[in-house]
């Protein structure tokens, strides 16, 4: 049984350095975005477990001995899932089980809309977390975001995170941290480290094959290839741009390795030039205090300038993010994209000492290029557990609208 | 005595890669450009010597014997100055022979408008051949130039190839190498490492200490830090744009060590990459036939873009410059700054099936831009020596307007 009403929130995250070089074995790093997924968690009807997604139009609900049962059936009708330990935190969702779930819940095959998705990776993790730790108690889950969908943010991983931690804890895995009268409480180091395996798998039945970057930052709130990872971010303001230009990271990826293998002797040396830079941009953003003031970032803004050039001769660059990379140029400020590049998405670093009149202009005419434009932060908190009176009133909004 | 009526000619010069990074140690490519200065020489009065540039607005003629007592001055009345060896072509031309040939010639110190520097070049490389070579003759030099002045195309090196050229061919120290009925001749592999010689000593004189590249290109079509030089380069047509924003070699240079020496873990691979791409750009121009069809154009254009990425890095470039680059992207054309950056001029390739329309657009919209434009090849000759009737009916009228 589970008797508190409690909020779990995780980040979104942008790649600061080191998109596309990380795949080619160069460091990367990735940092936690101010704009969360909240997950609300409190006791439902009993022997009912239901989840609402009001962002993608999600709103299900099961009895719990069917679940289990389905779980029982799952484990045992097929010789490729004899066991329960098929639901190890080591082993991928297989297509069995996901073809199973899948029946049980209405999907159809090869459905890849989000809501299939999320409703999908909801029932994997319930039955497998449950499977291991004990049954999941009766709980009503109500997850939103600020993030938008499929725009490179992390925003399934963001997900991934709060269903992993919310889950756990109901299940005894994980302790509840958030004393009575508290705000906000963080798990324990190793705590996070089972919500990250968690939401890793859960990623997977999203994802299909993910890096594992964006559920490590959702967790953690910073992410890089480097030992040791680095304790913290400052918080950095930015506009964040999503010049909503599809692309694919696939294609993308595969452009690279093609202009590589073309040209090694010009286009390798690019990838150390990169690499320094994910480097030189991790040792400066640990030497920051945790709210700079404006002399630390002109060589964060000249990182910024470099990799966007490197960027381009790589072949990731897009006339909308020139276009972007423009724009902010005209109001002195310095912009990247960022994550796979081709259109996407563009990361704005703000100074402390832009005026709020530049900073609006900015906003006013990125939109006016059909951007959609938000001005938030890097070096947000990873995974966190808040007591619902904490959330802003517009997140309690969005959570309980359903 | 002189009795035949001829020309001379030397191309000016792009630098196709390498700017910046030769300064360090790396490969350039710098090619002819058929933008071009032309001698016409021709018997003079007796006991005179004049040279006009129309060009510049001078019309010179001095006397040859107060010339050669003038030599003669110079050469006795110094102690630094006590030998006709001080002309020897090894030598830098000194100060003091500098401010006895201002006086002469009635120059300011300090002098440094183009006139100037020209006729103070003219009189220097006439008492120093003729004092190794046996006195100048009578005539009469006219010289003008299709390139325009101060930037960075190489005209002052177009200039003082054509001077030794025509100089050291009147004094007998290299032949006449055209014959009766011949339109143009060049000279013996050994006479143009003499024209060179003594072309980088006018060059001294204008430009204090010139890197000795404009002239090698003026003199040979083609200069690169690679040994052996390659033996030619294909007819490739341009647009030369020149944006006319005014810059400092010198501060730009300064600038680019000042940036590696900041971040050298993130710079050098940068100029490593320029480096690859000049050598590369070499071996496809050699692998290239005389008059490449589009299919060769490419991968000379990719290079073009690399490379002006590259020199946004190095802190080279200039609104002016990104400006360019935008204009002839639109029409589909690839551009790169030459030379120093920081606004100066702008190349862009023109494939051959480039349509004659959007050649002319993109002029029409880089001349709305306030830059000057000039549609023409690189690839062409070094220094020629030319029957006059051979001259395009321009040349031969800007050559006997004075």
């Amino acid at each position: 049984m589970w008797a508190r009403e409690l909020a779990v929130s995780a980040p979104g995250k942008v790649i600061l350095h080191g998109e596309h070089a990380v795949v080619l074995g160069k460091v990367a790093l990735a940092v936690a975005l101010d704009l969360r997924t909240f997950l609300r968690l409190r006791p439902g009807a009993e022997g009912r477990l239901s989840v609402s997604l009001p962002g993608v139009g999600v709103l299900r609900s099961w009895d719990t001995p069917g679940l289990w049962a389905l779980r029982g059936r799952i484990c045992l009708n097929s010789p490729l899932l004899a066991s329960i330990a098929d639901f190890d935190e080591s082993k991928s969702p297989s297509v069995e089980q996901l073809d199973a779930l899948r029946e049980f819940a209405g999907i159809a095959a090869g459905a890849s809309a989000p809501e299939s998705l999320a409703t999908l990776a909801f029932l994997y993790m319930c039955l497998a977390i449950s499977a291991k730790y004990g049954d999941v108690p009766s709980v009503d889950i109500v997850v939103w975001s600020e993030l938008p969908t499929g725009a490179g943010l992390g925003s399934s991983a963001a997900y991934a995170v709060c269903l992993a931690a919310a889950l756990l804890m109901v299940c005894g895995a994980i302790s509840c941290p958030l004393q009575e009268g508290e705000s906000t409480a963080r798990w324990t180091e190793e705590e996070l480290t089972l919500i990250n395996s968690w939401a890793f798998r859960g990623e997977r039945v999203i994802h299909g094959n993910p890096s594992g970057v964006d559920n490590a930052v959702g967790t953690w709130a910073l992410w890089d290839s480097l030992p040791p990872v680095a304790s913290r971010v400052p918080t950095l303001r930015i506009l964040l741009t999503n010049t909503k230009v599809p692309r694919s990271t696939k294609v993308l990826v595969a452009g690279v390795k093609e202009k590589i293998l073309k040209f090694p002797a010009i286009m390798n040396p690019v990838l150390d030039s990169i690499d320094a830079i994910s480097q030189e941009c991790q040792s400066v953003l640990e030497a920051m205090p945790a709210n700079p003031s404006p002399e630390h970032y002109p060589v964060l803004e000249e990182f910024f300038d470099i990799n966007q050039h490197h960027l381009n001769v790589l072949g990731v660059g897009h006339p909308s993010l020139d276009r972007l990379c423009q724009v902010t140029a005209s109001h002195s400020l310095h912009s990247k994209l960022t994550g796979a590049g081709g259109g996407g998405c563009g990361i704005t670093l703000l100074p402390p000492d832009t005026s709020p009149l530049a900073v609006e202009a900015a906003k006013q005419d990125l939109c006016a290029c059909g951007f959609e434009c938000w001005e938030t932060k890097i070096g947000a908190p990873g995974v966190t557990l808040h007591s619902c009176s904490s959330l802003s009133a517009q997140v309690l909004h969005a959570l309980t609208q359903s």
